[in-house]
């Protein structure tokens, strides 16, 4: 029963996992579904690719906090015709990506599946209390900022939905090997630069919406200035609504009072200015010198 | 921002939810697939039930550690067309007995479900350093003990997939009410009386197959011991392979030194002493003057 490094003091093998967190930490929780034809599609994805994705989607929220993981838990129910590589090929992308964090697999739950591959992924990571990057703590005046670009996920889903164009998975990485932002949001906390912070996970417009009104603010972006994804074999930007609307792309969303200096690049990843939060609570997208309202259109998971 | 007594500083409404675990403690986790057709039915099990029974998944793993349980967090993936009443009715179940534990229902996911009724129960918890009752703590020569009463879920199990008689759910408490047995693991641990300890979710022989492993020993129970389910109509005690295999119980299987005094009854629930712990890495059941090898014959989950 010896302590890992990682704090983990029992892991798979018990009724439950034991873990420390360090002294004058907070702990963080976040859970998420990754099912079959809702989150994606065997014949579009590889089993890398799910188990990358899945596990992305835990990571990303404890970036979103400015935290630090610290243990994944994974429920996967399987539906009993499945082969084996599939659940090896799926793990390995899993692992792969757990490896790069030092975060160790600390438990789960099996089950047969009624229908189709089910996984929910559960990452707990932890923060020095008091100091977890929320969604309320936006003011007036502080300036919005993104990191990455936005909207390349969504165009891999759109194209692979059309049907119409070879997807190649290296030419769209935004949508099938997204890497959370850990370092970013771990940097904002320390630095004390972010105000609020959330991933854009549902969306520009819908998650600056969840910003805004857990803030009770509003915003105004600029479109010019949303930096948008290059994909595909010409590498040409997405549309703007796909940067606006388009979800899945796991980049940070934050504020910052006007008086700290944000980098144009923080641990290699791209960080720009996209507008600035406003006492009036709604959305405001401009547009040459045009303003328009901006309602929340995030992307909804694709149907099967 | 405020601190609640739960220790939970940030619940539904932001990318992870925050808590505090008291000093000196470290943090339990347990994750629980609840799905339909694997581990319950729609027209078997009334929506408050699949609540109840849910959470009880959840909270029996803690209860398993001695620990205290601080937060839930459930993913729910609901088919399109299930009744709002239906939803209603399930949250009603999972939040009274929440509420029996000062639990807060302190995040999750949502999503569409590809097919049935799929939950994913994550319980976290806390325990002091160093004192959570695992699998690996028994040692030649402690006694084996259980709580309350084994066989009535997997009784209720059997007569709903015979289907020749009506299951009364008030006859079938163990399996449609079934309690955590979460004040009697608190008290073991406190006393400092188990030494090992399991819950029996999976069936007696499966689950103390387990704590053998984990252990490194092996075990002799009595047959006449076990303490049996009284089911039905006529309270009449279920069959001593349902004591013996049948899962679902959500009892507590634990081991004491022989100079420990254990109680014949802990926080209002029956212990019964049903055997002891040997050297010899194998399971023994003896009936009347009989020895025969006891192997793991645990309950699988009933198939849809």
């Amino acid at each position: 029963m010896r302590r890992q490094r990682s704090g983990l003091i029992q892991g798979i093998g018990d009724d439950c996992a034991v873990l420390r967190v360090p002294k004058g930490h907070e702990v963080l929780i976040t859970t998420d579904f990754s099912l079959e034809g809702v989150h994606f599609r065997r014949d579009w994805h590889p089993p890398e690719v799910v188990g990358h994705r899945c596990l992305t989607r835990g990571l990303s929220d404890i970036a979103a906090m400015g935290g630090e993981p610290r243990a994944a838990f994974l429920s996967l129910a399987l539906p009993p015709k499945l082969q084996q590589s599939w659940v090896d090929r799926f793990l390995e992308g899993f692992l792969k990506l757990a490896k790069k964090f030092n975060l160790p697999l600390a438990g789960g739950d099996t089950a047969e599946s009624p229908g189709g591959v089910l996984a929910d992924i559960i990452v707990l990571g932890s923060v020095p209390k008091g100091k977890a990057l929320l969604r309320s703590g936006a003011r007036p005046g502080d300036r919005l900022y993104v990191t990455g670009e936005l909207g390349g996920s969504a165009a891999a889903i759109e194209g692979l939905i059309r049907g119409t164009a070879k997807i190649r998975p290296e030419e769209y990485p935004q949508h099938f090997h997204p890497l959370p932002r850990i370092q970013v949001g771990r940097i904002l906390r320390e630095k004390n630069i972010a105000s609020a912070m959330i991933d854009i996970s549902d969306g520009l417009s819908t998650d600056l919406a969840h910003l805004c009104e857990e803030s009770g603010v509003g915003a105004e972006i600029r479109s010019e200035a949303i930096p948008r994804a290059k994909v595909g074999k010409e590498q040409s930007e997405v549309d703007l609504r796909l940067a606006l609307h388009g979800g899945d792309d796991y980049e940070l969303l934050f504020t910052a009072p006007t008086n700290k200096r944000v980098p144009g690049r923080i641990a290699g990843v791209p960080v720009t200015l996209i507008g600035h939060v406003t006492r009036y609570k709604r959305m405001v997208l401009t547009q040459g010198g045009a303003r328009h309202v901006l309602k929340p259109q995030g992307w909804e998971h694709f149907r099967s």
